[in-house]
């Protein structure tokens, strides 16, 4: 029997599509910038049918993609051109939550599970599972954990590396590791999770998780600042740090002109305050106390630092619709920069402190390739994390042949990143790397950190058929 | 030359030690329970010597153990008796903390930094470096991180691990890994870090760290609580998570038999409350808000708990030296229990709601060896981390031959540890394995965890030269 064959007798017919049409989802990424080929897609509906479909495609020879929500950014869960007998592994089908233990605030979920319903479930249950992003309607916690996705509580609650207690992998091999665990401790050897979680699907496909929970929040206070400087919002950071500590649950910057674009672009989205002041910060507290004693922090803290000429204007939110129209604002960035024009868009992180002088001179480093190109600036301030966004005029663009367009983007890009590594930074803080950014792994990346992986990859993937081409550059 | 003498002439005389008496403390367990053999230990006072001494000793295929305070509990610092050519490389001359950068909350450090030291630091700069335990005045830093060290901080911060944020290594062939991010969000591959983190010198030398810091706590509030039972200690436990959230710093358990070698054997220590009541905890909360409301928080989760009947009793201390004096009781069970008997020590972590069955199951499970022996318990509760302790009297003990002794404290400890693994947790929570527990390694690991271990140590130690025997079991 053929591998295929195999495919049917093991999963049945409705679990491995093979048509062009059924595929079209599953080898192209959802932005349509690259169509990748698969022999089929395969649907299995629990880890041992993984495991098989694995050592099925082991015996024959043939690569593994293994596939989540195909939400990523970065192009890292759709198959490669140039590999047809590909088979990608779709988990949406194992979509249980195994176990909820709220005493041990912890769950146990199948890793097609979409993170919505990992949130929902965790609520119902009165705890929060804090990874929360823009794709959680449809995105999978497997994915979500095989590229250590981010979003906006990562300030509080770390990323979702930091949120998971233990994995159930399919090796490549085909054997499948249960390292379920539910513990806060546990010091037997290598921690063997920290090497899937990121992994991006090259080292095994995560068909489980252990996930972390923690109490529900009950009380929410907000406030809108606008500062001279991003150093004076990295001074405000810390004053919020100091004074309330783990309640600082999101500390948002963005600048004028991010601002600006969201206001005239996207319908019903108002600041509270002018948008002709430089740089405006979006704060969140949120705790298990009263709301009072939350509001009662922030206040004492915002008079301070008034009084000591911290900040150029400040607004609280006074109600709960107030503080959801605010973070509106924020989440409409995206909408707002597609509309007003070409943003080449950028994830770099620094180091907190070095985030005054990464702004400076990645705007200078963009301004000698794109002279006076207005610079959109949205950051997770709390995580060092800068999107930094060169923007062009749709009819500049236009003008350039699509080649003409890549190569304007591609050293834009590289001129900030350049700027973020040189200030001990990364070039992708929350994205990962998929296929789009592993030139970049060759170029920053320390040649003995390359190397590390690389023998990693060997040892667990030894004839490299787990996602290949993705997160690590070619082997010098 | 030998090797002998291009140590000497790489790092002078005085750092190349050889005789018996000056090897003396660095070949010995710190409990004089292991006598290994080295030809010297070497005390590199850089990076670059480090990774000098070791290009030398790959070249003269000698094993290589890191040795930093030499405080483990599990013998994994030192050398073997049988390979008398191994190298002992101490770092306690590595010790500059290299940088602070407050604004990005994190700090710079030479592996030999005293962890006191780093506490220290980091408090000077109004920020908490928030890893305590009891070695903390000779431990060191790079020890603390190969170890994954634990401690009593563990439930609001986490382990050693989730406070590190990059590592500089010394390889096994001499190459030096830079890899001192310091950065909340890094999404460039696989996170390497958490290889080198608890791998007890066996894959790498850690030469420098990048830690993270936290905001300092200001204010502080505690409670000593007498409860029925485990699962009312550990409801108590949910309703202080979901009323105090982060503030909640440590639940700490101890049963009657602990409270009582206590406040017997060592003097001067008190209760606040009756040591006849069966189980008590130990809650404390730490924030930077105003200490009114810590207490405050603290005395109306009491007052609902005492009425819906789920204490026994309780007490509130009312200044810091109240709070001193009860944490003096909780520091004082390693003194009582080696003064009160001869206790078989474990340190098993379960799932929390796995802890009532566990404490049920192994005290059924020692007393089918040592019928009627008290049974100590002392918890890190919040972390699921319970040291269940069958104690002997000195008569009892001094009875049997040094092989029984052997034995039965064997014998006991693996039926605890069995019963933690049933009840899917670990048999090493936070000391880890060093040489006294790789037979419980091969025993208690899946197959597949070990093998991907295995994997991994060859990968990276081709020629197994870095702390051999340690931490992982034989090869089968």
């Amino acid at each position: 029997m053929d591998l295929i064959q195999n495919l049917i007798a093991l999963l049945g017919e409705s679990a491995v599509l093979r048509s062009q049409q059924d595929l079209a989802g599953h080898v192209t990424d959802w932005r349509g910038r690259y169509q990748g080929q698969a022999q089929c897609v395969v649907f299995p509906s629990t880890t041992a049918q993984v495991a098989a479909v694995v050592q099925l495609c082991h015996a024959a020879q043939v690569p593994v993609v293994a596939q989540g929500g195909n939400t990523s950014l970065c192009e890292g869960a759709i198959p490669r051109a140039d590999l047809p007998e590909t088979v990608v592994i779709n988990l949406g089908r194992m979509r249980q939550v195994r176990a909820v233990d709220p005493a041990n605030n912890s769950m146990v979920v199948d890793a097609g599970c979409v993170l919505q319903t990992v949130q929902e479930t965790a609520r119902s249950h009165g705890r929060l599972y804090p990874v929360s992003l823009g794709a959680e309607g449809s995105c999978q916690i497997g994915g979500n954990i095989a590229t250590n996705a981010g979003g906006t509580g990562v300030l509080r609650y770390g990323n979702t590396r930091e949120n998971v207690l233990g994995l159930e992998v399919v090796l490549p091999d085909g054997r499948i590791w249960e390292g379920l665990y539910g513990l806060r401790k546990n010091n037997t050897g290598f921690d063997i999770k920290h090497l899937f979680i990121g992994s991006e699907g090259t080292l095994g496909i995560i068909t489980g998780a252990t996930l972390k929970l923690h109490p529900l929040p009950t009380a929410r206070a907000m406030a809108w600042l606008a500062v001279e400087s991003p150093q004076a919002a990295i001074d405000m950071l810390a004053r919020f740090q100091s004074r309330c500590s783990a309640s600082l649950s999101a500390f948002e910057m963005v600048n004028d002109v991010q601002l600006n674009i969201v206001l005239n672009h996207v319908a019903d989205r108002r600041a509270p305050l002018s948008p002709s002041y430089p740089w405006h910060v979006l704060v969140e507290l949120t705790d298990t106390c009263d709301e009072a004693l939350l509001s009662a922090a922030l206040e004492e803290t915002l008079s301070a630092a008034a009084e000591e000429g911290m900040l150029l204007d400040a607004a609280i939110a006074t109600n709960g619709k107030q503080q959801a129209d605010w973070w509106e604002v924020r989440h409409s960035v995206s909408e707002g920069n597609k509309k007003a024009g070409i943003g080449i868009n950028t994830d770099p992180a620094v180091p907190l402190s070095a985030i005054p002088a990464f702004i400076t001179q990645a705007t200078a480093a963009a301004h000698r390739i794109v002279p006076g190109a207005p610079i959109i600036i949205v950051a997770h301030l709390g995580d060092g994390n800068v999107h930094f966004i060169p923007q062009l005029q749709f009819a500049q663009w236009q003008a350039l042949s699509p080649a003409e367009q890549d190569q304007l983007s591609h050293s834009v890009k590289q001129a900030v990143n350049e700027v973020a590594c040189a200030l001990a930074g990364t070039f992708s803080a929350e994205h990962g790397i998929g296929q789009v950014l592993t030139d970049e792994m060759a170029l920053f990346k320390h040649a003995v950190e390359l190397d590390l992986m690389h023998a990693i990859k060997r040892a667990i993937d030894p004839q490299q058929r787990f996602n290949p081409g993705r997160l690590l550059p070619p082997t010098p």
